[in-house]
């Protein structure tokens, strides 16, 4: 059986993203001994590798007799490159699907039945479809609290885990998402270092948002730093900014985020889950979760805001990290900058006490930082508000930051866009509304953040009474055609700012 | 925006299945212009004709700049080929996806909410995932009565409907699956037809299984008929026996139910709305259907059969066709024959009353009929059952087959395969169960449906009892290695007899 299953491999050059596809010919004799047809899942092996993917049947002229085809990330993760020898069989029966099926039917899961779906999903064996079906179950608040416990202890198991020797307690910052330009990480992190507080900071790339605090700070220095590599920043300088996904802290986090995103499911269960798992596994010890609240921002309202607070509250005391949840306005983005370049202009007028600093931001940093430093010593908010402001006032924190840059291989000067237009208000009026979610589209649309000059400027903000001329915001973009399409869509088909006319 | 959006279709020669797939290189203008990455949701036009996709990036030697490489079923809906021009655009926001989400919050679903979110499916606007979220929060149970109903009229509302002027009622059976070689269709539509009931059948082929009703009249008959060919069929013999796909009864149902399968979801409501879309879209307003009940059938007990009956009876009543479930037993295959030919053996044995005609696949074939009789007469079951044995037993049913198949393009002579194995007992025993699934497993492993003649035939029931060389089954493929490949997986993998010793 094996010696006639094998088929040797091309590499179809096409990128499927987290799901590994194999192509085969229609006539191929594998295919007809084993009766697979487009979309089958099958197992593909190459001595002790084996993965999981989906089949797409091709034209006979595609591939030569007794070739195989596979996608970049089955070639990644069966680690074999084209001409090697591979054998195909049927994909294996996973016993975790049956536990996806008893809680489709209403029962409540186990821990060990959480820790094999999550195993098989950090694994690559769940096809697209499969992880939709997990994600469809599990949100619309249908993880009661152990579960949702259950859950994120599973996917902390399944990942690499930072230990830190030596040190009691690590200290963390997270925004839960959803408001541009809401870039108080650097922030907290240099403010909060200075005093103390040790901070590995792992953060994350954009997924549906113009910037992430990584692709950022990615703009001021170097973010793909390995294990060994921040452990020695962090002894240095007590502190870093780096970029999580390379260390691995929640694989099946981040297969399951992408599809949740594609999703639109919001799931709260999956929302905690995600946020601590990544959390505990960077080893943290104690944690500030900012929630902002507002009609366009990822929660829309109190009750929503405080029944995640204390879900994200009780599940953290559950695995032994203490969380302190701040819910936060959500209204309007925070400070001028969307973008990771835009972004960074911002933070870094703040860190060195420039006039034209965004206050919007800085006192939210300040607000955070405070809650954090309290956090750690139980003392007055109100004197950790004082004790933060004067770290950022005396130049500690910009000094530090300077000192994290360097470590992590040096602090670059930000690049400039190629292309800027300024949009200006035709009348007189005051700037009642501002969607969040549709200038984070403008921005993208601009490049942000595949170009990380690219992105906007907001001029206007909800209350400011604007005239004929007044500058609402400034596009950044590389090339002529994404300002262009940037904005059409601006004049087309967003209602961005909502005007009243005065 | 329209110009510069604009690139040339090259024809991949993949067959992604149900979901179109498009191939644009990384570096490609659109992509970076719109910010599209691998697995974003696009929509391509050409004309007045649009699809939507998913996106696949592609190393830059695979396409020339200013070409998108588009999926067979991507060719197949824009109606495009190679060299035609097409535009690419992001997909619409679908505004059935917040329907999606109320049901996931855990709210129940008007009509018009149903209609949008199957009228979006049948459109192919739906990504996979975003189907096998919708089954998968349709699925245990979630449906009320309501909803199915609201469901199963939706799902007739998308296709086509055939109509039968100048008759009043139309008949119709079904069996919901899962027993192998349980072909009694063929048999039901000769003998009631004959009685005078109008039954223009139309069937499956097989998805998961060895064999579809409209695999197993392929061997002997055309059975892709054009809407007008099937009309000019039933005038003329009061029935047909065709493949149902041709016509588009319920084309939301045929997307579904691939990712129900791959899902192995066996949602009840979902079920009956399935199966009565495509009776009703057919213009049926009597049906009977048979629910086979065994450990391992599609229904594993007898509650879960009796709740399935009533609903079936409710929803049909709704939407305005009478329904009569029939509870019969799953445990072990009908007949002898496994595979479309096999099948075929076995009815045209029946219907010409042979010797060697399997007893249980005629008795159960004149229990439905005699039901459907019942259903059309409300005489006594007695003297229906009666009338149908007449039918079958004096030729008049076999007469009428042929004179179907002729009209359908003429009676064929079935083909036998190239192999056969006989696969014997190794001691003397008592056969005390049979594995459904893994028989089923059996003969598509040797070939079935894809090779009609492929199959087995099976040569012991529950309750005989073997000696050393009593054959158990025969197996039929057209290939060595298929051939080997079924006896591998039998000896080494299947448990599909439990012999008791004696």
């Amino acid at each position: 059986m094996t010696n006639s299953n094998r088929l040797t491999v091309v590499d179809m050059g096409i990128n499927t993203h987290q799901e590994p596809v194999i192509y085969m010919r229609e006539d191929c004799h594998v295919c007809r001994a084993e009766g697979f047809t487009a979309s089958s899942r099958v197992e593909v092996r190459a001595g002790e590798m084996a993965v999981i993917a989906t089949l797409n049947i091709v034209d006979n002229p595609v591939l030569p007799q007794g070739r195989i085809g596979l996608s970049k990330v089955a070639l990644l993760r069966l680690g074999v490159k084209a001409g090697d020898a591979v054998t195909i069989v049927h994909a294996p029966v996973l016993t975790s699907l049956s536990v996806l099926r008893k809680k489709i039917f209403g029962h409540g899961l186990s821990q060990a039945e959480f820790s094999d779906v999550v195993a098989d999903i950090s694994e690559h064996r769940y096809s697209d479809i499969e992880i939709a079906s997990f994600l469809t179950v599990c949100a619309g608040n249908r993880l009661n609290l152990d579960e949702i416990i259950s859950l994120t202890r599973a996917m902390v198991a399944c990942g690499q885990r930072l230990q830190w020797p030596g040190r009691d307690r690590i200290f963390d910052k997270h925004c839960i998402g959803g408001l541009p330009g809401n870039r108080t990480t650097p922030l907290v992190v240099a403010i909060a270092s200075v005093a103390g507080l040790v901070m590995p900071k792992t953060s994350s790339r954009a997924i549906t948002s113009p910037a992430g605090t990584a692709d950022t700070m990615e703009t001021l220095t170097r973010v793909d730093l390995s294990l060994a590599e921040i452990q020695k920043v962090v002894a240095d300088t007590g502190a870093c900014l780096v970029w999580g996904g390379a260390v691995n802290l929640s694989p099946a986090d981040d297969l399951m985020i992408r599809i949740e995103r594609a999703l639109d499911l919001d799931g709260e269960g999956q929302l905690i889950a995600s946020v601590l798992s990544k959390k505990i596994a960077a080893g943290s010890t104690h944690a500030i979760i900012d929630i902002p609240v507002g009609p366009t921002a990822k929660v829309r309202d109190r009750p929503q805001a405080d029944r995640l607070s204390s879900l994200f509250t009780e599940v953290g005391a559950a695995l032994g990290i203490h969380i302190r949840c701040l819910v936060t306005d959500g209204s309007q983005p925070v400070g001028e900058g969307i973008g990771p370049v835009q972004e960074a202009r911002d933070f870094l007028a703040v860190l060195r006490g420039e006039a034209r600093a965004p206050l919007d931001l800085r006192d939210r940093a300040l607000f955070l930082t405070a809650h954090l430093l309290d956090l750690a010593d139980n003392s007055s908010l109100e004197a950790c508000h004082e004790k933060a402001r004067e770290i950022l006032d005396s130049g500690q924190a910009w000094e530090q930051f300077q000192r994290i840059c360097r470590a992590q291989g040096g602090l670059r000067t930000l690049p400039e866009a190629r292309f800027q237009h300024t949009e200006k208000a035709a009348c007189e009026a005051i700037v009642i509304d501002i969607d969040n979610r549709q200038l984070s589209r403008l921005a993208k649309l601009a490049g942000a953040p595949f170009n990380p000059a690219a992105g906007l400027r907001l001029h206007a903000r909800i209350g400011d009474v604007v005239t004929r001329d007044t500058p609402l915001f400034t596009l950044y973009s590389e090339s002529n055609g994404e300002r262009d399409y940037a904005l059409d869509y601006y004049q087309n088909h967003a209602s961005i700012f909502t005007l009243e006319l005065r």
